[in-house]
């Protein structure tokens, strides 16, 4: 049977695509959920893809992942830096988590180089834009397969 | 007349007993609510039992509190750590105010040694489990019939 | 045509006036509109001015800034020090955005003393009470009809 | 068989209620020691209370608490901030530890803010007053009854 | 009777407009004072506009105008970030000061992101350019005829 | 024609599956330049596969691949915490570059959190074990046919 | 009537002189003492000179100070960096605290550059060998006269 | 022969005593210099008095000093914590010099706690008002006395 | 003619083989004295075995080796990272100091891993166990022989 | 047509082979004028050489060279490591820029280590006595024959 | 059958004897090397002695160990502070490992008191010039007779 | 007879003028060599010119420059910031050295602040491009003709 897998967003990832096209490319988040759910198809999974600003709504839909998903990748966007709240709310799911940044954010200013979700997740992946999301789904269906 | 007392529970803390009970004990918050309701009910005081994952409906709740509420019992989670929003609310709230944790957080992680909340708190009480709440409201019922 | 700016509140503005009259004034967040509203007009702006103690609620409004507001005047409260979504909500938004607090952060606790909103505002007025609004909104008439 | 529970009291703490009775009230640290064996007396706990001024009289105390007592009530006063040696007394005793303190440190000067006994500590009880000690006592009856 | 206001220019503020005018604009130090004059007439307001680049002139004047003016608009340019001096003069200065900056100095090195006059000032004023300097006398206008 | 990609690993990485096999697994980095070739070559890339523990000969190599390679893949073991010249060597070179680690570095000791390779890298991925090798390989075959 | 000063000096000064008297010179603590007496009698003090290696026996002094004495001279020696038992008894202190340093302490190592006593005491002297203590019964005796 | 010694005093010391008299006292500076000046005689020394707002000014005064006074005696008000070039001017000076506060700047702003002029001075007397004026001068004849 | 030798114990270390035994092992400060004198035998050394659990007592048997004892063997316990004192007291005597920790303080706690013991000792041992006391006393018969 | 150079002196420098000559040799820095201008000469270089104590006056200098000269050649001795008005005063002069430093300002203490200075110039040379000004002129004629 | 210990000395410890005699000594590495052997043979124990200046150079011969050691002295040198690929190695190797320092580098450069060997050796011997060696063999010997 | 200087490169300076030419211009490490040797010749000097990526062959290559040479200049390029191990061996060179930078490290990343060789380097030229090494063996010859 097929694993269900939650793919949570955090805030300003909805502008995507529609701010600054020239700079960011002109891929919105629908774009990178259709380009997951036709990856996930492939590897056997169900995609639950869900975007949100509130803090909040986050830690609920981790809560709600206990009973419905066996893994989560998680883009956390700002609240990466600053969220202890989420990283409890990931630390009491016990399936695999991938983190993904679609930036470096090494790269960026020193407050975004800290990350309390990394401390909780499995694995991590930066820098390489939307294809992160796919590369973190191949990830998650091999930790699926073969958990550590 | 008796007081009322808010007991306001802030992010995760809706997974207490369901989470790894072999660890933190099979107790759910419901029990908490229950065992607090029992020890209030000795103390004369009334109690408004709540919990939310949001900052913001902590906050309209502290609000909420200033007609409501004589004092609050407050374990505001990871919150603690990271709101200076809740410190500002709590502190326009002109009841005494007693903080809870569960944990002995000056034994966890150093992002959890600070607390925004302790800043405007009357009392703390941490690292004696559940029987922390029963604590803090003897304490709330003595501050509530003779504020310093 | 009339430019419209978006007037927004962080958590506890609500309570102004309310709270302690004695040391903040009677003047509460809706004399603060009043006042605005009557100087938007003289200087041929449209306000839509708001509150909000929750986070993603603020985040959301910027969001819809971006196809409603030629600027954004925006007094954080608490979130100006802690919210990295925030600031980058902010980033995201094309137009002016003018930061005002009541208060002089600067001479208030160490952690009020950095602002994330002041690295994307274009000006920063701190300090001078209710009045600071009124300035902010002509600064912001001036920017609107020619900005730099 | 009742068990026996020290009450240790650190630096300056004689001095209670006797400086400053307008500031600190007119309760002397007998008061309190009279307090807590009404206490103790109903939760059927044998108390030693004593205090010291000097260091390595508590590290003595502590060492004879190994063969005299079921558990420590601490309040180290000043040597919180600064003894290594009592954390490592206290890291020997097998038996319950709980930290009191008078006020809530956590709002005194910043050298006050780290305390080297909560780490060793099962509970901390902070910021109540006198009240903290006849709650230390029922947290330690509780404790001594269902250790964890 | 028309009250005094001092503006204090610090160093380097003379090169205003002859530096890199691409970049900076046109407008020179002069064409500020003429803005401000022109509005402080308006409001009421007799100016005494002046520029150093030493620290002990500022100084200086700032004790003068215990005499002779009943506010002053302080933009100290780099001395804002070093000057422990200029902070005891201004602090010695029983009328309101408001503290302006051209730029948002919050954007640039971080060895300006502090500012030891922002400790002593009544209102800051930054990033708005030349116009700050008018915002400034409007605050001042108000301060001086309802004095906080 | 076929992008040749050098895998680079630094010190120690020969180690693997030698070390502690209960702990670390059985695969060994041989293992892991098997499992990098097969899928390279579906990939339609060229490998050349090296491991060293000398700083000086990673440099060396990474020169070399200037002329010879049209990316990197690097895990540079514990030389990411410390190599600026490794750092410098990187950024002369034109092509993309993916840093891979086998564990999630930001759950181990403090000294392991920073990375003087993210500085210069495009993608980086941790924590994913050995796949890790296989994703990077995925992620520089993508950025080879469409550099950003 | 004369007032009693305490001459409280802490560990180590007890070997003053003894201890390469080439370099600290071969002026003993008791030389001190008889210089103190001698200049004592001049100002209408009278003295008690103590010296302890113990921070509790310094502390009990203190605490005895508190109905014999109208005035404190202390050279904590080490304790004044380490000590914040030392600052609360001092802090219990009604009367005047003059803190002496043989030498001048901010140009030693780091570590004893702050000083929990001065925090506490109404002046300090430091650098100025035996004389600082003559100079400080003479503040002491003007301190006693017309106290602030 | 007399000695000369350099009384030399920086920013915003020629405000005192016009200053908040209720507060800092109705002493002026000028006071202070007669106090010094009755003493000086009694000492045997010849007095230099200056006040000056310029650090530049500070430093010239400390290089004529090399030339006509066997000591200083300085206050430098704030150029204490800010001035290396006042700090290397004084260590060209081959006599004693004393450095005094009038206030135990210890107990004020953090930023008063270093000085740059005590790593060159002989002595340190802070916070017994200008009575510390006279006792640096009584160690200044001994130090010239008897120099170490 | 035999050196004398003083070995000082400080806090807690009388507990050494009392305390989880399983852990620490059954060999007591006893033990470690006869296994200290059996090895300074054959050294030709007198030994003085002594423990403390007080600061101020260490320091008067410092003091009292400069007359007894031609070097010090030294286990400071918790004082090792806290005491200036004993650091002071160390630093008047004039023979050679060994300093001996049982576990390696530098895979501790990080406020274990700064001594101020280390800044005067000739030499340290650490994480040998009860063995360190043994070549301590090896390492100070050959600098009693042939000081450096 | 010979290019004019600043040589602009900073604090103390006056006092150059006056202080101390065993030390600092007995070259003034008159002499170093005169070996500037023997050098200049054989550059093709006219030289303004100045020296100042006042922070102001250097500035006001440097302000002149925006019209008098086609490179600055500048000592700001400690006014290096405090002064960010000289470096803003620098940042606005367009023509090459070179620090120079008699001493190696790197191996004194700490707060010489950091130079506002060095930000803004072009080279920087250190430790290499007055040879360094020849050195500074010898890089500036080079400057100004080929513009970077 | 005798244990085999590798003696690893890291970089400029081939200067030994030959730098500055009249400070560290004519003694050698050779020298040390036969004092090493000598005592070696006592206790039963081979040795490989060996230098070098190459961080890879001493990471292979750590590996190589692996295969052909018991237990590793390693003085690693200024590597000590730098190296986390040795310490990496190190922590690899499963028998026991002395780090020896011929100074104590307690009392060196701040950048000499933190060690990455420390976090993996068993004991720690600094400070006791070249019979440091000879006692780390000693408890090497002790070490691999019974392991802890 | 002619003195022999060692001028060492280190790590990645072979790159130089192959690595993008319209940034860093076309001038080529050999160019610089060539510049080098001719500028030496006019000196009197005899230059033996290196580089190497290798830390180790840096350190082996100043230990053979006791032999060899009498000065060296080097550029030590990454190594600079890190290389405690370059440090040492540099400090065991009694000749004079001279630390180049081609760029102004100072306006560089922070990590490129500090220089472990300058903390041993006679003089430090930085900023002036290749032209920075004649200036360099300019001050050699002068050292080598005079030393200090």
């Amino acid at each position: 049977m097929a694993h269900t897998v939650f793919v949570l967003n955090g805030p300003n990832l909805n502008l995507l695509g529609k701010r600054e096209p020239h700079i960011y490319g002109a891929e919105t988040l629908a774009d990178i959920e259709v380009a997951c759910r036709r990856h996930a198809a492939g590897l056997g999974l169900a995609l639950d893809f869900r975007q949100s600003n509130h803090e909040g709504v986050l830690i609920d839909w981790i809560h709600e992942a206990r009973e419905k998903a066996g893994g989560i990748v998680v883009n956390p966007g700002a609240y990466t830096h600053t969220s202890i709240a989420i990283h409890d709310a990931l630390k009491a799911f016990s399936g695999p988590i991938v983190e993904v940044h679609l930036s470096n954010i090494h790269q960026r200013e020193p407050f975004r180089h800290t990350s309390y979700v990394s401390l909780v997740a499995k694995g991590v992946i930066a820098g390489l834009g939307s294809h992160g999301y796919v590369l973190a789904l191949e990830a998650m269906a091999r930790l699926l397969a073969a958990p550590v």
